[in-house]
């Protein structure tokens, strides 16, 4: 499944959010970063998987219900000698804040990785704290 | 430690499952997958490790407590030019749900990786909601 | 940011801790291991890793609130064929217990990567459970 809701009070609640991947609608967006595509299009590919994960948050609860994202996991499909995560992911990270404000700000680990599902540049999975009442 | 269980109300916990490894006994299952292991062997291997995590669950509270698998996080050592981590993972997920039904479904994120530890082929950490009254 | 407060009782908090790479003060501590980085080097960037782990809890609420650290996810910047991230990692993970006790006992995935943000040795992110009245 694609979100679970863990109530934590009356009020509440955890929400996991699956591992989503660069994507252009049905188009996987795929390639390592930065010999097969660079940082800037990487950047935009965090990005873009970071509107997955709304989407799949505002598909689940609303995204008005959002209180706070606490946790993002990023991976980007990379050489070893690549160093730029960071970068990359900020496409995701600033897009959080952008459409949520301060409840968008979250902690975060940007991580390489050798191979993503479908040879894809970006995945990312994520915890937000959502009003369930 | 195995498992950690956070409670979050007078009835339900959290419980924190520490990375589980590919091993058949004491026999650690080591290989990457495609090139060592193949696709079908990988998922067979999931599969164990997936038993693995169910294990660790059934030792600290019990299966029968399971409310809900709330995150998995699996990781198939894998060529970089590897993408079906979705499907070797499966055999973790189908797993889950075959055990705990709905309780056993959860949110995902398949991810790839260049070496775990002792060269295994998969290793998962999950996170799942537990009845502890 | 570098944690995020998440309560889930009228006394107790999950605390969600950004990834911390290994560095020395502003001196990243980069490189592969075991090839340019000996395993005993990386144990002891783990532990340095781990020292940033506890000065972000230490600054978010204080390590005398800690109740418990709840998982640990840790990523070695390795070759494929390294399969003592549990080795490595022990250097955080010790650290934890040394500093907080029965309270620093954790849930860990080891896990090996091949790359990692400005190529550092070791990142760590975790989630901890604190006391917030």
């Amino acid at each position: 499944m694609q979100t679970r809701l863990v109530p934590i009070s009356d009020e509440r609640s955890l929400l996991y959010i699956a591992g989503q991947v660069s994507a252009d609608g049905d188009q996987m967006l795929a390639g390592r970063c930065p010999d097969e595509v660079d940082v800037e299009e990487a950047t935009r590919r965090a990005r873009l998987c970071g509107l997955r994960v709304l989407a799949q948050i505002d598909a689940a609860v609303g995204l008005d219900r959002v209180e706070a994202m606490a946790q993002v996991l990023g991976y980007v499909n990379c050489t070893p000698d690549f160093g730029d995560q960071p970068k990359v992911m900020n496409g995701a990270s600033d897009l959080f804040v952008q459409v949520l404000g301060e409840a968008g700000k979250h902690t975060r680990a940007a991580l390489g990785t050798n191979a993503l599902p479908f040879n894809v540049t970006i995945e990312i999975a994520a915890v937000a704290v959502v009003r369930t009442r």
